[in-house]
């Protein structure tokens, strides 16, 4: 069934050790779990000398430019605060062990389907090392291994990371482990590895993302590209308008779920689109168009056809103008990537409409695209936001990191 | 996001038409899609000649061994079979459009998580006709639409079932397209279409199964695998052992729940084994075993390695005798593929731990484990028995065939 003969001797005895630890990790009730947690986010909170200083050495050996050193760096605040993740992921309910459903056959078979750890997860993820804290908290809460690929830019800060939270008693060896992140190598050994790791779940940008998808055997659980549109409707209030694109666009440009297009109703173009134009340049915004918009205003520079696929991340947005609801359904579904989208309309059918037709995670009627996040849907923790309709789609977390199986309890029953 | 570039023309057109009719397909009553699928019913009763025509050609150029032959066979029973099939899967329940949780946040936005269809599903599959009509009634129910990539020696009746499902009012064009099986380009045509289809899942043989997990860039459901054990405890009642082990081998041998192995605690295996192995023997199969199995029961040929982790689909078993739970449990996870497992015992503290500890997608106590099956659930349909952890696990039918999504309806709201 499986193909582990490419793999190197370390990264074969890290993932056996790591599958040898799922069964041990599934037995553990959720009080050991817990308890577990606690002294993780203490072993944290306690080792923050070293922690810092595993990484300054990081900070010392990066040649990243200054945004992505910041998205590197570690202060006692930061660490506080992973502490405090963790802590939170222990009071939240675990869904391990959770009766599904049940019910009785004819025949008087019973039938339990019950949710069970999936059992070694890979993360595959870039340069912060608290994904490497937020993500160990939310699979050992589960009953899960977990087997984590970080960037090279955190090497020390995540091997110190690892070293404190492997350390935890009770925790089985070889529940945690980290492959050498000096090599890619290490990537396509973990994504091919079937035999021995149950699902991939990739944390980055695109190149990372497309990657993993096109060379993993394991299944993988697609997450984070974002082409986020909003329709500004005929009836929009523009007060409501302006609230929700400038939010959307501009509260944090760097991440998944903010706007990246903005498509307005032809017939209110001529008075909208020069009104939050206007807003969007004086917040820093550059932003390209289609030939109408750009009549309508000539401070937007003519787009091209790749602008409709592009997830900018950064403060530039597209405007496209558009005939109706039809043609606004069918430009999100032609160029979307299937995160977040929205409609601003005083038109509930209209609304109705959007959010049926819409192929997306996540869709809004009057609100922002931001909010599709695990901690503002109220999960209270989140892996990521599944851009794929297997498994799970949108923002994602403790039961998403759980399979299922059937126990049937019989009294000597055969199939006739 | 997607690579299209190397279909040939008529495969992208055929994928492009499936991609296009997936949204009117998933907008579709539950209605309009059970009207459709009793014309489909009628549509294969009043047409049989036809069909019975098509599958003759595909008798006449057929090279199949005899028992191949017969999967490939339709006759006026199994076509009135095929009907009733379709006529079953209108009666059950929609699962698209299921409001599925519903939640307000502290902010007012109200979060809606909803069923909706996948989109495009493909379907990979061998000798047996009957897989179109089941397939299509099953992805047209839940608003999907579905490509097919039958078996070569079934084409002409394949084409003809197609043509006549294909051919309802009111089906969107494109909800049902066959590719060409008369090449191996067109799997891996469809496996790669990542942009146009949303699924794959492959029915038949572990060969067909393997090569579409390595080499599939769309979601692959894993089906059908079944390397499965049943376990005689110290406490086994004997007689409901021999009707438990007889049936899950000798019942129907060439199907994944089948049993291919037999499990024996070390205290009962004196007495026990020569007892089954004689009405085993009897029954046509032929046996074999580890070193003390063999020195306790001479009629068992010895097994190799190889053997424990083969699928025979034919009437033979493998016996290895074990020192106790722990052991059998231990080699259980270690040579299973994941199917169907059971433990016969009197002890209910051991089937309890069997039922933990065994990392299977249905595992018995005290029963066959020929139940594992859409039917034998009472699902009334099936699509496959899902060996994977994700998205679906064990047999699976009309809500793994959909997604979901999440509405958000606000008031104007935007993230601080």
């Amino acid at each position: 069934m499986a193909t582990t003969t490419n793999l190197t001797a370390t990264t074969r005895e890290k993932l056996g050790r790591a599958h040898h630890a799922a069964p041990l990790l599934s037995e553990l009730s959720t009080r050991q779990k817990n308890q577990m947690l606690l002294a993780m986010a203490d072993a944290i909170e306690s080792q923050k000398e070293r922690i810092l200083a595993a990484n300054q050495k990081d900070l010392e050996s990066s040649t990243l430019p200054e945004a992505m050193r910041d998205r590197l760096l570690l202060t006692p605040p930061r660490i506080a605060a992973m502490a405090a993740g963790v802590r939170e992921v222990a009071v939240l309910p675990d869904p391990v062990g959770e009766l599904i459903s049940e019910w009785r056959r004819p025949n008087g078979l019973l039938i339990r389907k019950v949710r069970v750890p999936i059992g070694v997860v890979g993360i595959i993820y870039e340069s912060r090392p608290n994904v490497t804290v937020d993500t160990v908290a939310l699979t050992i809460k589960t009953g899960n291994a977990i087997v984590l690929r970080g960037g090279k830019e955190a090497m020390h800060s995540n091997q110190c990371l690892v070293d404190i939270l492997s350390s935890t008693p009770g925790l089985p060896l070889g529940a945690i482990e980290l492959l050498d992140s000096s090599t890619r190598d290490s990537v396509q050994e973990l994504i091919q590895a079937r035999a021995l790791v149950d699902v991939i779940i990739p944390r980055g940008g695109a190149g990372l993302i497309n990657f993993v998808v096109e060379n993993s055997l394991v299944p993988v659980i697609e997450t984070g590209a974002g082409n986020c549109h909003i329709f500004i409707d005929q009836s929009a209030d523009f007060d409501m308008a302006d609230r929700i694109v400038i939010n959307a666009k501009t509260q944090r440009p760097s991440v998944c779920n903010a706007a990246e297009k903005l498509l307005i109703h032809r017939s209110i173009a001529g008075t909208y689109l020069p009104r939050i134009a206007n807003k969007l340049v004086a917040l820093g915004v550059e932003l390209r168009g289609d030939e109408d918009a750009v009549r309508i205003a000539p401070e937007i520079h003519r787009a091209t056809e790749e602008d409709w696929s592009e997830e900018y991340l950064r403060l530039c947005l597209a405007i496209h103008i558009v005939a109706g609801l039809d043609e606004a359904i069918a430009h999100i579904n032609r160029y979307s990537t299937r995160n977040s989208e929205a409609i601003v309309t005083a038109n509930e059918a209209n609304a109705r409409r959007f959010l049926r037709a819409v192929d997306s995670a996540a869709v809004y009627w009057n609100a922002s695209t931001r909010f599709t996040d695990g901690g503002e849907f109220g999960f209270g923790a989140e892996m990521g936001i599944s851009t794929q309709k297997l498994h799970c789609r949108g923002p994602f977390a403790l039961a998403e990191l759980t399979s299922s199986k059937y126990a049937i309890l019989g009294s000597g029953q055969v199939r006739t």
